[in-house]
């Protein structure tokens, strides 16, 4: 078997590799074709190189361009379409449809282009001019990025082609991907219609380069080069903080996307108005590609009563009437049977599920636990504990006041829902809300957080630890660009060496740009 | 003598203090009236909880209320000026006029009456909104901050008074200042005016509190404590760092303004034409304070030749000819001595200066370094020591290449310069701005950078070590508030449920929100 080549340099070469690695299918445990290079730090340090000159060519890049590349990208993407998703099917499980042909590879198409469009019409620079001091400022490239895309989405997060890549090249950051291991196969082949776009946009031939996995001390170190200005991680707590302990210690930037709970509150009058419907709807989105979604709802929170009993019963009966799902690897699996151990260890009861499923592939039971809130005070910390997959777990709650304290006891997470009726009275809204609000970066009212919509007003990010900076989203295009994007002022610099963007005269008639505190277009 | 008492929850109350210390009149070395506390970890944690009762009342007050206290604070300030204005002057020697009357207070008040204005009106929260998907996000306060200001500017960097308290306020967040021991009595004066101005204002008590000091090991457990959700630190880079590990080990957010050289390059054909005003221009920024700003240019970059040994020659002699300013205390003078002295052992020559000066008072002479780019480029980090204070350092290069050469070493400053003439062609520019452009926060052209215009468009930021994130600016409102703003999203979110500033119709008419893409006011 012959290994497969790394994209350093604008160039697909032989790895020096310390060790390779075979990706699995999870729906039979059995190995896919293909061999897998484990990257040394030779291929990290060349395409560091690669990097630092594209970083300084692309200073000269037009945003359309840039615009060019990413829409090329898109095309090409759907173009083999069937191909990539054929393999994504194979590598995650996840099925073609509805999930990898309607959902996903649209969602990233979707976000490609929204980044060239952003890129090219350049609002998201957010010019400021002082006409009288003739002070300008925007946001420019950072400089080289590095990307660790995450298990659970092959295509919208991958590294080489989700909502991190696309927002890094549309700032004009050059991007080393990290492939995630899981899916290597559907990576290179992303790679490759990258290749081709990239051909075709003159952008420098650096501008995108991949490693298919790199050993873990290879990856600190990576992330703290003095080459590298930012890095972005989706994926575990444990692996996200020691790659943001590696770039704090040295100053470099490091955009993670952690662990989440994302808290559903279920206040009594939505509890007796629509037990059913919402047993229906937490299962759906609890059970979303197996609960293996950032945004996935761990921690259910509601007044005792017999309504909630009701709720409870049904949600238990529901979740082990549905197929037990897939989980992405064999590592993934024993995770979460750990955590679920853990929790249940911390004092959670076992409602359904919590075992090992039967069946081909690497299955979990569809897992309910409940604990009361006086007991989940009592080990909040425990209790937080993330279990990855289709597993949630339900907290009841004396009364409204205890519920809030609940609330107050929570880690930063991603998003928040408040389910209520008309029963429910505004001051009883109102204490959840305002409780629940600096926990998480999207507050939802009556609906499930699994679906992230590609908004310019999304916030995929929350305090920490759910993200290291409340103040960023990686999803919602323009503002995800910022992540990848330095203040850049010029003070008194001459009209004709100023960036095209930042001139009297606007370069692009779409942009909106600040001018003397009044936000005007062109 | 009587401690002077710290002020908590809204009360001025004696502190729970380890020891006490006085402040200094640097001018004459003798001791100041007035005892005050180092505060033991009991006061911060009374602070801390105070803060977090008053960060959630904060949550209910408007713009309008935020603006009125921080425009009676400006008012109690000046109508109290004469006193503040003594009192700074006997605690840092720096002069009445033309610093601290005619300077600093009106800079003080400024940031806090544009602070008002942007709270008021709102546009800084950076309002989106997707009527489609009826999807809203917003910056809203942070949470509790605390603020360390520095030594060199007791009003305009005061923590309880300079920009970053007028942003933090201005973005709703309640402040914990740490005053600088170096001028405490000026923090309590000051400390008293906002007193009165809170009292006003029907904000709550704890919206700002103050400690004169803490113990370091309590500085480093304040800013990592997790009721605080970021802190802001402006001053040197080893308690920078110390403050930044603190901080990132349990995520939260620590703003920086460490150390920064703020090059000068100073192009042939700049020093053909003008040396000798090049010179006065020089003199005047690098003595500006005794150069205890942290935009003194401390490294001077030109090619070696007749015109730039006349201009090294005239600016040893201005430099000697001058009076030696005032070091603010006697730790920075030694700090200063002791920088030079690692310069000089690091390889760079004395052309003036580089002792202790006589006379009353701390003083240093002004000091010119000298090293070529070859040396400097053999030796760049120990050579990138900042000497805070009045002394600067010029490296002369072979060619504009190798000029380039070491500006492509330099670590990230605040500010970067470029001094040319018609003579410097249009390459030689971009060779030398496309090296420092990643390298600051800010690019001048044929201005000193001594100079930060209070501009919506300014950037007092930079690459790390000149601060902790390049994205973010310490002057310039209203985007120094986003510091200390999360992202709030709302999802779906009931129009009477929502914060007024993302209601279909706008709460304020001078607010611009971008809404469907389009930029609009009102």
């Amino acid at each position: 078997m012959n290994m497969e080549q790394v994209w350093i340099g604008g160039e697909w070469r032989g790895a020096r590799a310390s060790s390779s690695f075979v990706a699995k299918n999870p729906a039979t445990t059995l190995d896919l074709s293909g061999e897998y290079p484990v990257s040394t730090w030779t291929d990290c340090d060349a395409a560091l190189d690669a990097a630092v000159d594209a970083a300084h060519q692309l200073q000269k890049a037009s945003g359309e361009q840039l615009a060019a590349f990413l829409e090329g990208y898109a095309h090409a993407a759907e173009s083999n379409a069937e191909e990539i998703i054929a393999m994504a099917n194979a590598e995650t499980g996840l099925p073609v449809t509805p999930r990898l042909r309607t959902v996903e590879l649209p969602r990233m198409t979707t976000q490609l282009r929204q980044a060239a469009a952003a890129a090219r019409e350049g609002s998201w620079q957010q010019v400021v001019i002082d006409t009288k001091n003739n002070i300008r400022s925007h946001f420019a490239a950072i400089g080289p990025v590095v990307i660790f895309g995450p298990n659970n989405f092959p295509f919208a997060f991958n590294g080489v082609s989700g909502g991190d890549f696309a927002a890094a090249i549309a700032s004009g950051c050059p991007v080393i991907a990290k492939a995630h291991p899981l899916h290597p196969g559907t990576s290179r082949l992303l790679a490759r219609c990258a290749e081709t776009a990239l051909r075709d946009s003159g952008l420098p031939a650096a501008t995108v380069q991949m490693l298919y996995n790199v050993a873990n001390e290879d990856g600190l170190r990576l992330v703290s080069d003095p080459r590298i200005a930012a890095s972005s991680f989706t994926g575990s707590r444990s692996a996200g903080l020691r790659l943001k302990a590696a770039a704090d210690s040295v100053g470099n930037l490091m955009y993670l996307e952690m662990s989440s709970l994302n808290p559903i509150v279920l206040l009594p009058g939505a509890v007796s108005q629509r037990g059913e419907s919402l047993v229906a709807e937490l299962a759906d989105s609890c059970l979303a590609a197996s609960g293996q979604f950032c945004t996935s709802p761990n921690l259910l929170l509601a007044v005792a009563g017999e309504t909630t009993e009701r709720l409870a019963a049904g949600l238990a009966e529901t979740l082990a009437a549905r197929p037990s799902g897939t989980i992405f690897s064999e590592t993934g699996l024993q995770d979460l049977h750990r955590s679920v151990q853990w929790l249940v260890d911390s004092g959670a009861c076992v409602a359904t599920g919590a075992g090992f499923a039967e069946g081909e592939g690497w299955r979990y039971k569809n897992t309910l636990l409940r604990v009361s809130a006086s007991d989940f005070l009592a080990s909040s910390d425990s209790l937080q504990r993330e279990a990855f997959g289709n597993a949630t777990m339900l907290v009841t709650a004396t009364d409204i006041a205890q519920l809030a304290e609940v609330i107050k006891s929570l880690e930063g997470n991603l998003t928040g829902s408040i389910y209520s009726s008309f029963s429910d009275s505004d001051d009883v809204y109102l204490s959840v809300a305002s409780a629940l609000r600096s926990k998480v970066g999207r507050l939802m009212n009556d609906k499930m957080p699994t679906g992230v919509a590609l908004s310019p007003a999304m916030n995929h990010g929350g305090p920490f630890p759910s993200t290291s900076h409340p103040g960023f989203t990686a999803v919602g295009i323009p503002r995800s660009l910022l992540r990848f994007g330095a203040l850049h002022c010029y003070d008194a610099v001459r009209e004709d060496r100023l960036p095209p963007a930042l001139r009297d005269k606007a370069s692009i008639a779409a942009m909106w740009r600040t001018i003397d505190g009044n936000c005007v277009q062109g």
